[in-house]
């Protein structure tokens, strides 16, 4: 718990004030004001967390944890959970969709165990940092006990910082746990007091009879735990996963550090929603990446008054969609950095009516 | 004449046939069944256009035209018309927007001066095509004659046929011209039928009544000139633009060669419409980069029944959006030809419910 209180101690509210003398840069770059829309937008955001003029993201970093879920023993998922750990061998043999949209913006993979089922092979890339062999079933009791969930975290913290230290100019979050839009549902449904219905989605891909299932499991799972949505950690053990607290810590430990970061899809979501609970002043260190066509997705980013980069009707975790909009957030920045002004370039900026 | 009907004759339909094989190849790579969404519809596209089974998009194109507007004569613009040769400059110094972006996405930029008003210095990066020193005020006549507009369209095949020399796989299309946002409204207007109010947008930033004003300007060019909806070199010649034709040159070069060609905004949404009216098979060939801040830019989209692939409130035209958009395509042909399938990654890809 100390590593934890330390982290979220650590956790300040971002620079506001550096706004509009950003804005008032951008104005000076050869284009009309706010022409670049969006891009000027996250360039601001991006001066704001780091408190750097001139912000270089450089060292671009998607954390993939990977866990497995005892709720798989109900059936809500369309694959296997032997796909969990078939999945992390290939996330380290590169071969993954993440693997190659990662490489296609420049940035690294970052590959941990926080409890998949099995024990995995040892790799050079792999990072093992099992709280346990998969979580427990939560239909029928918690997926996990307090302590669990707070070392799930701590750990997620630990590997933050053992990269930071090789450089972390922008995070982004991925995951691999066959189950966990159960867990992620769960969570945003005990969270934001939404029905469960509303809050889940097909996973991926499941028919009607099989999403009623999931549904009902759910429902079951926050009657017997009853967790309490002020109490992020109690969530998070009750309903959560190991591979969510690995991201819970991600999150607050990259926001101690000043790193912005790029939440991917639902479960990511979730655990970004996780992680505001236990400190609110996390939110504005969160990008969006993009709108799944999970339906819980959309209704966190609204939840946390998210709006996300790109709308791509993506739907398959790992970071893939936080990695495509880390090259966005990167452009924004560039446009703030490399663009010549009115002033060096020789052009007019004066309006002519 | 004889080089823009030779090119239009080469344009051949698209291969629909190849999307199946393309989905059944992006089923057996290692997630689950159309879940990277937009980037497998992408994927699909470029096989389709390319004919090739796996494309590679190293060399990425943006050209970026530049003329100038006699209809700036009547205030429609918020930046004064010398603008459009200082911003050449900007592009040939490699600081304006549009480098910054393709420098990002890895793409080349090509500049060319294809009616800018006034000589511009020489330079080895600037290709000089010059139909004429600006267009003529469409509001009081014809903005070119039609073997001006031809010989615009010529050029812009042949800037593309010389920069395909050195190798295009992918084309995106950019501009630079003070005043041109008008003479893209009156196109769209014109070509579509809509109400000139519901294509016309606020430019690079005017107020209500310079809005009126750019309204008024465009019915009265739309009620003088009476362009040929049918026609598209028509259309061009009185409400168009050099560097418009341009733009319609490199559209219908790039389909020729069965090259994908990534649309900007507004304006360069106007040179689409004309080259699609000229030779409908062009559509298949158009990838719509983004929804830009300016309303007719939409319409055009829903006309070419194209939907954008991000939305970033941008209205800075010269390629930025396009440049942006060519990041997002290249990720979708890399998921394509750089994923693992289940068979090599070893991961169990059946349901198991």
């Amino acid at each position: 718990m100390q590593i934890l209180n330390n982290t979220v101690s650590r956790i300040e509210r971002i620079d506001f004030s550096l706004a509009e003398e950003t804005q008032q840069r951008l104005d000076r770059l050869t284009k009309p004001q706010g022409s670049l829309g969006r891009l000027e937008e996250l360039a601001k955001q991006v001066v704001e967390i780091t408190r750097v003029h001139s912000p270089d993201l450089t060292h671009k970093v998607v954390f993939v944890m990977a866990g497995d879920h005892g709720v798989t023993a109900e059936g809500v998922s369309a694959f296997p959970k032997e796909v969990t750990p078939q999945m992390v061998y290939n996330f380290l043999k590169g071969g993954a969709g993440i693997n190659v949209l990662a490489r296609h913006v420049g940035a690294r993979v970052v590959v941990a165990d926080l409890g998949v089922a099995v024990d995995l092979a040892s790799h050079s890339g792999l990072i093992v940092r099992k709280v346990n062999y998969g979580t427990g079933n939560m239909s029928k009791g918690p997926a996990m006990t307090r302590q669990d969930a707070v070392r799930s975290i701590e750990n997620g913290i630990e590997i933050f910082e053992a990269e930071y230290k090789k450089g972390v100019n922008l995070a982004a979050t991925g995951e691999m746990g066959i189950g966990n839009t159960t867990a992620a549902s769960a969570i945003v449904a005990a969270i934001t007091g939404l029905a469960v219905e509303a809050v889940t989605g097909k996973g991926t891909g499941i028919d009607i009879a099989a999403w009623q299932k999931k549904v009902a499991v759910i429902g079951q799972a926050l009657l017997v735990n009853k967790p309490d949505p002020k109490d992020g950690i109690d969530v998070l053990a009750k309903v959560g996963g190991f591979e969510i607290g690995g991201l819970v810590g991600v999150i607050l430990a990259a926001a101690a550090r000043r790193v912005p970061v790029v939440v991917d899809g639902f479960i990511s979501s979730a655990a970004a929603l996780v992680a505001v609970v236990i400190e609110p002043k996390v939110k504005d260190y969160l990008i969006a990446s993009h709108a799944s066509v999970e339906i819980g997705h959309k209704i966190v980013w609204e939840y946390l008054s998210l709006r996300p980069v790109l709308d791509l009707n993506l739907r398959l975790g790992e970071g893939t969609g936080a990695a495509l909009a880390m090259g966005i957030v990167e452009a924004g920045v560039k446009i703030l950095t490399r663009m010549s002004t009115f002033e060096t370039a020789g052009v007019a900026s004066q309006v002519t009516q």
